[in-house]
């Protein structure tokens, strides 16, 4: 499989050098190293950034910092302005989901471009875009900040990494089902000496219930023993009263 | 189709008002509502949540505290224990998707159990749960916050409700083929005029080329009309040299 190169996330004028140091914080999250910074308000390097990057670290030290966002995206072949509100601007609406795998099936290089905190991207910066992504938000409370945007759009994304894959955990299988009839087997027969199928009549629907029931829980063969020893040890302490 | 309800986010033994008031904001953006507190550290009320929640009141007014988290989830059919780490507890490991469609597909209320924000989930707690779900994290920089880890689950379930249907943006449609059409021979006809077609010979491929360009475009029956127009000028400019 072709892979497209990660994206470039771009922050247009970012104002708090805190909002830099999560956004960077939220992309090495999910594998994204190459930050860009176009005119970013109180310049760079910024001293705020470092520490709320929690140690992403060499994201800031990588950052780039560029005078106008046509300069930031020059090399850069799908450019994605991210916004949540309409701006009348008429371009294609992509979810994260879908702009993910736009760049994924991408020839070149993509950019993510976000703007500053409080103002967002402007007319200008959206028009430089090929495409929006909007994070569909309730309509009724939308208040996604800038490292919250960059982390959804960063894990949408990671979804198609290696880096992404799910974690492993080791599971023992559900025995196999031998082993369920056998302890079917075994608590029938005690349930019976105890003259709980009555009257005969439902004995056929209870034991097809309790069937269900037993074959729902997937038991591993660990607790298919366990389950005997209960029944048994049950059995035992019916017969001591 | 059934819709199951929202699931509740029960944060366990948090420890600041911050990120209590984080968690709500980042709820409230998805959708989420019911928002649960096993032990907060600091009791609560909590001033601290309140400015956090940059306007998510709702959800910290309605936040129910319990003492124990198997009271906490006591009306709850399915557990989720979020955890980025093994614990040797054997179960099964869920991404934020898969969890999220299994949730949608239940027939009961779901829980998302989120630990306090350096320890986490200790393991009595995981074993309140039936599965695990782990947010898919760089091996090498796994550093989500608790405010992150709820949006991301959040945002993953909000993609079957309604609330998260893509924006509605008006575009304008791509023009009709005969527009298309009429335009390549508008131009064709300026280029011949202008001796472009040479050699003769590959005239043909240069056509087919231009014809892949310009259909490529998508262009609106605006913006075709405006290419008329550019080709006209060009046209004109020429004849004034």
């Amino acid at each position: 499989m072709k892979t497209a190169p990660p994206p470039v996330i771009i922050l247009v004028r970012p104002q708090l050098g805190e909002n830099i140091g999560k956004a960077a914080r939220a992309m090495l999250n999910f594998g994204l190293t190459e930050l860009r910074l176009v005119s970013p308000r109180d310049g760079w390097p910024n001293p705020d950034a470092g520490p709320a990057a929690a140690g992403a670290d060499r994201v800031l030290a990588d950052a780039t910092v560029f005078a106008t966002l046509a300069e930031a995206v020059a090399d850069c072949t799908h450019i994605y302005a991210t916004t949540v509100r309409k701006r009348g601007v008429t371009k294609p609406v992509l979810t994260p989901e879908a702009a993910a795998q736009a760049v994924h099936a991408s020839a070149g290089r993509s950019a993510y471009i976000f703007g500053a905190e409080r103002s967002g991207l402007d007319s200008d910066d959206v028009a430089l875009a090929h495409q929006i992504v909007t994070v569909p938000i309730n309509r009724e409370f939308g208040s996604l900040n800038l490292a919250q945007a960059v982390i959804l759009l960063a894990y949408e994304w990671s979804k198609g990494q290696d880096l992404a894959s799910p974690p492993d955990v080791p599971l023992d299988p559900p025995a196999a089902h031998a082993e369920l009839e056998e302890l079917i087997q075994h608590l029938v027969r005690d349930l019976d000496t105890a003259g709980y199928f009555f009257p005969a009549a439902r004995t056929t629907a209870t034991l097809r219930t309790l069937r269900t029931a037993l074959t729902k829980a997937g038991w591993t063969s660990n607790e298919m023993r366990m389950m005997h020893g209960i029944v048994t040890a049950l059995g035992r302490k019916a017969k001591k009263r």
